[in-house]
């Protein structure tokens, strides 16, 4: 995005070193020295930009479009206007990301808010924490005694480190992040506001009130995770709460104590799981979605956004709804309540043109 | 709120005034120079304290209140007994507000938590950062390299201003909010511990993974937005995440990368948009709306609280329910569902008595 | 959990001052004097640790266990093996629970993440301010002028305490905290990363926009309230917003201005009340539950999660669903859509074995 000078160490690349970062063909006499410095939408790209055409919601943009080089498919190839390089890929969106992560390798991973190495002015390091080579520590970051932070990572601005907490190396905690009672592996990312390891949510409930249950496990998350704004994952009651190798959440969501996720899991924004939920690998959550205590999510299971899963669900399973059950059958629920309400008959063949309202893309 | 000391400043105004202020008509022989400090609700309020009575919910408290003054309609003047000055007016709630605006200027926009003007002790600002005229940096603040704090503007104890990040005149960023990779308008209010301009969540995902999408572009907000406390606004992935001028977003929301909100929206508490979503301008979203991917919801389109967008919204639309649709259609099929586990009829018409739970309030 | 250090000053206990604890009966020959240092789950329990086991699932793991010694029932005792310390209990979670707290007394409330007395190196505090006896104020804690802080309170790291804040005798204030506008008990917790006191949601709503409504009550938070991590308590706008005694509040929960939460209340994770919602004592909102402006919510009902509230709920309900009604006909409701997509007769008699997916579970 041409200006902003956010990211103000971009690479600036030729169409030949895209052609070796994506494997793309160019079309013949495509000038293969042409350099491109920024990425930019189809509508919006100049001369100096790359930019990717996937589908045909965007092709039609394709041939007023400014841009320095395209990348898309065979199919989109004779939209583009002359004076713009074509790169023909069959993924065109897996080869634009490839490139901007080459073009702004700064962007992989949160950066110092001061601009600063080492440990900022401002910041309070307790004297018995342990900081490896290349720890950036920014202005007004808190890190408490006999916590052991690795070489390379970054804590950001106002950010907490707790006492005795650990974190591997190259990791970055964002601005106003708390962490306490964690063990934290290699190249996490925790972005802004994020709360680890506080106490879970437990009492003792009778006639004269609530008796705190003590909260005395630990957040361990294993490396690769990536975490995002404002989500808290509490620490365990009497087990660990355990997030696996990859995973990647989203902002403002819920992570219970005892939960137990599995390795390159999603989960997107505003989820909610509660006390010792187990999530297998490769488990996708939409938006919003919950999970009663104690349940299990088998491997690969998808949950379509706002799904509550009540009951242990299936590897593999694609479910939706309230509570959650098979995707296919809660969508033929939904139409069937407002044929219901309409006075049509409800057990028919659906019919999309005159649906009200399709739920099928709940899940995607 | 008398005896509160919260706002010190607060400006005693004449009965007189007040009626400059509302075009109030006051009752023969009012007091006009009588003083009101404060303003309180019809039941609490003492007599020097101005109230209102909008509703017949309040009018039967209006008999035994020790107000000073009452702003009420023609419809329940005669309620107010001897001693209490009665102001009337058509809209009896809003001249109250535009009264209570005068009374607390103070209240209008946060101020500073430690009562300290400039930069105050703590306050870590780098040395490349362009602060306007009569900026205030509460302690602990943190402002990066180049950002630019506009004239007047308020950065809040703890908050963290990213670099090159501009904020414009009038500004209060409230404390422990951070604010990276943005660009601001003037008079914007960003209420306590929300957080600005971070990642989007995009990844491209794979057998082995997931891998992460640069998100280069940034967040603008135009001027006069209100933004909650815990609110989350991604930056654009390659697009910029747009809210614009006058729009009010409550606590606790989502806000998608590259989403573009249009002029004077209403967002209420817990709402989460998916990223590119559009809003036209004056939309209203209920609290905990939410929408998928791509959706465009139409100028003044009003979404009941808990709707799911799952399609277009057309302009002015009132809908709701889950995938959102006609809140007509959507209140039939909840009674639907209702009688039908009864074992009533579904079709007749709706029976407000004895319906079990009416769903009608669910937009208002 | 051995060896996490975490709570460094835990405080070993014999079988024979357990048993002083809980009331527990030991089995003939148990060694008393045996020494117990920590706690962990009956699978992953070692010599020195104490487990419980409370029901079959568990039950199941007790023959393997290598626990030190367990609390359990007459049911389950004899499935121990040789070489466990049996102490037998009516309610061993309860009693497990209680032995927790005092092995782990610092645990029952946070504690300095620098592991210093006083006002730390980094905190600022204004000097109108009054702090009582043993208060901490951890790094980067800024506090305003004539805020006050009640003996042995501890104020964490880069929290924010507004001007003119009350609060009482031994709270705790958790990390990236920020009070505003608030006057609070004794003995409350607050966890990482909440924020009290900010303004309300409220505007005068035209053609030209939306007008500020001033927000100049406070929030009022009774003795011994718990308040979890992310959540957020509006000011109220003419009343005060009112948390009352031994309340416990979870995560990302949003409490809107004007809200009176009576005593002994428990609100789970991500729920919201909109403003001028009034919950009498021992309510119970299970997770994500929203309630409608200006509803009621009786003395000790049960909202299931995600239930919506829109009319007021009678002291003793148990509801569910939205908009929230009985949870006995609400569930009646999910079972009709099921069997009605299924083509199944709609009002025979519920048979758990070919229902989809149970809801039963969604209130316990």
């Amino acid at each position: 995005m041409k200006g902003t000078g956010f990211f103000a160490d971009s690479t600036p690349l030729s169409v030949a070193e895209i052609i070796a970062i994506t494997g793309a063909e160019a079309q013949d006499g495509a000038d293969l020295s042409r350099i491109l410095t920024d990425v930019a939408p189809v509508d919006l790209a100049a001369p100096d930009d790359l930019t990717f055409v996937a589908d045909s919601k965007f092709a039609s943009q394709l041939p007023s479009s400014k841009a320095g080089a395209v990348l898309t498919t065979a199919r989109f190839a004779g939209h583009a206007p002359a004076g713009v390089v074509v790169l023909q890929v069959r993924k065109p969106y897996e080869a634009f990301v490839a490139v901007a992560r080459k073009l702004y390798p700064s962007s992989l991973r949160p950066t110092s808010v001061f601009g600063t190495a080492g440990i900022a002015p401002g910041a309070i390091v307790h004297p018995s924490a342990k900081l490896g080579a290349g720890v950036t520590v920014d202005p007004g970051a808190v890190i408490g005694p006999r916590a052991e932070i690795g070489a390379g990572t970054l804590i950001g601005a106002n950010a907490v480190i707790g006492p005795h907490v650990r974190i591997g190396n190259d990791c970055a905690i964002g601005p106003c992040c708390t962490v306490i009672h964690s063990d934290i592996g290699d190249r996490v990312i925790i972005h802004t506001g994020s709360q680890i390891g506080q106490d879970g949510f437990g009492y003792v409930s009778g006639a004269s009130g609530h008796v705190k249950v003590p909260q005395v496990g630990m957040v361990v998350i294993h490396s690769d995770v990536e975490i995002g704004s404002g989500t808290r994952v509490d620490r365990g009651g009497i087990r660990d709460t355990v997030i696996g190798e990859g995973t990647k959440i989203d902002n403002l969501c819920q992570i219970g104590h005892n939960c137990v996720i599995g390795r390159h899991c999603i989960i997107v924004s505003q989820s909610g799981l509660s006390g010792s939920v187990t999530l297998e690998d490769f488990v996708v959550l939409g938006g919003r979605v919950a999970a009663i205590p104690h349940v299990t999510i088998g491997k690969g299971a998808k949950l379509a956004a706002r799904a509550s899963v009540m009951n242990d669900v299936p590897p593999g399973a694609v479910w939706g709804g309230f509570p959650a059950h098979s995707k296919r059958q809660w969508i033929k629920e939904i139409i069937a309540v407002q044929r219901l309400a309409e006075g049509k008959p409800v057990t028919g063949p659906a019919d999309a043109a005159t649906d009200a309202a399709s739920p099928a893309a709940a899940a995607d």
